[in-house]
């Protein structure tokens, strides 16, 4: 007989400003993928978008596909199924999983977007087979989460993890919408701060890379930050120094508070990689309480930028054989 | 046949100045209590006067104990049963438990002293039966204890917990002894810290309740703040305020990370209680998620300043009972 391929489950990363998406088989191959930049404004547009975007991957693996994982950027009433509380769409008090299914025709399951990317790196990843351990996903904020004894640990109500609004400067910088508070670690160490600084630099220091860039009409946030850093250009270096200085702030007190494994730091920021990962690791190593800092691995995401696309798929997965066997 | 007392086992509450030891029967009853201030800098010293103790509280009972349980303030190294990393006592790689079993004669069990104050909250007290619980201990640190599922989660080398060091002030107050940190929590949220600013609200205006306390040669530390301000004094009342706006920015952090049931909050700097509670709510609902925030119950230690003491008891009962069943 003919090799039947692996049947694919489709999984959503749901972002913050945009969604990837991909057919993914058992072993964690990916056999397309697709992407959408994402309404953040308007419920039926956003819920469009996402319903074409399962439609594009799940007509490019010839429409076999056994059901679809969210991960969204939103606390999760679980009791309830609601998303309950999103900073970034408004998706608030959506039972977005059922609404979901009902417009693809598929099961669709969904968890917090910080708690899927760290599934993928627990179970594959970074952080494989690893009993406890804490995962930043840095992005447009910081999704975050928390596996305790091989497993995800979600709080009382699916909120926990929220590892963007732990306050490290209590008098620090506005946090974003939805929250009320100041220097939250995600007002220091996201790709919107990284954006805002960045801007500021060039808008002060026209003759800087980073101020003719602005002057040239290129958009100046975290990736040209990045490209420039690995470029050598001196202020871009120093912007990220910076931001890796207060992740290591923020790593310290996960350290000190989880005593964990390892601590995955993942999404888009973490392309700079050591430009980040370093300072970050010194601050550590500076402030963190010796015994529970000399054990911990920090390790960049083994699926990069896929971490929460990967976890939304496996966790659909996961899912659906729990079904099966009930 | 006449009654049988229930056996006791004792429990030991080792803080950073003083060691509190009862005698406890399996309904929690306290049949003694003892008490000693501990030496903090002689290792020698400090086993001798815990030996006392545990001697005068077993006497003060007939002599019929099973077994002694240690709260101790430090990282445990679980492993290799050793006190990995104390902060306040000369305790740092000693076996302590085997070291005092052998002094005293009795199985000794040994945990971090803010786990063993949630376990007896969590058993029988303020966070009584509650899946998701968090501890804060105010003594002359913080100690904390995390409990998830039902179960104490010590992190992956017995040292999580350690909520004193979460820095909420990233370029605050340099941190004590044994931390290499600044704006740890504990630094603005503690007796000590207490102690610190009456002492110099005290220097600075010796007209003040607490100045005239100081010429008169009184102690000015946490108990008289805490006499004073139950007494409506300004200066003592405006100090409660600002460590519970303190403790206010610890449990923001808490509840967005852990999404917990209930936060306790123990220890001798409690006695203050709602003086210091009113505003740590206050704070907690302006500024943490609104989701897990209207959830969270923050309750002050239902066992008060024993909830360490009774926790170690517990401690060592459970672990005797898992001796029989082995």
């Amino acid at each position: 007989v003919a090799e039947v391929p692996a049947e694919c489950v489709i999984g959503v990363d749901l972002g913050g400003t945009k969604a990837i998406a991909g057919a993914v088989d058992a072993s964690l191959a990916v056999h397309y993928r697709g992407r959408r930049e994402v309404p953040t404004s308007d419920l039926e547009a956003l819920l469009e978008t996402l319903t074409e975007l399962v439609e594009e991957v799940r007509e490019a693996v010839g429409g076999e596909v056994e059901g679809v994982g969210f991960g969204i950027p939103c606390l999760i009433d679980q009791d309830r199924g609601l998303a309950a509380s999103s900073v970034h769409l408004p998706i608030n008090g959506v039972a977005f999983a059922d609404v979901m299914a009902e417009r693809v025709g598929l099961p669709v399951f969904m968890d917090n977007d910080g708690n899927l990317a760290l599934l993928a790196e627990q179970r594959a990843g970074a952080a494989h087979g690893e009993r406890n351990a804490v995962m930043l996903t840095l992005g447009t904020g910081i999704a975050g989460g928390i596996v305790i004894g091989g497993e995800l640990y979600r709080g009382s109500q699916g909120a926990a993890g929220e590892f963007g609004h732990m306050i490290v400067w209590a008098d620090g910088p506005a946090c974003g919408p939805g929250c009320r508070s100041r220097g939250c670690l995600e007002t220091l160490v996201s790709g919107t701060a990284l954006s805002r600084e960045a801007l500021a630099l060039a808008s002060r220091s026209p003759a800087s890379r980073l101020g003719q860039a602005l002057a040239a009409g290129r958009e100046v946030s975290g990736p040209l930050v990045t490209e420039l850093a690995f470029d050598g250009d001196g202020d871009a270096l120093a912007l990220l120094e910076e931001l890796g200085t207060w992740l290591g702030i923020g790593l310290v007190n996960v350290v000190n508070i989880f005593n964990p494994d390892v601590v995955v730091i993942g999404g888009g920021v973490i392309a700079a990689g050591e430009l980040i990962l370093a300072p970050a690791r010194r601050v550590l190593a500076e402030r963190a309480l010796a015994f529970p800092a000399e054990h911990v691995r920090v390790e960049a995401a083994h699926f990069g930028a896929e971490s929460g696309m990967l976890g939304a798929a496996l966790f659909a997965r996961e899912r659906l054989g729990e079904r099966v066997r009930a």
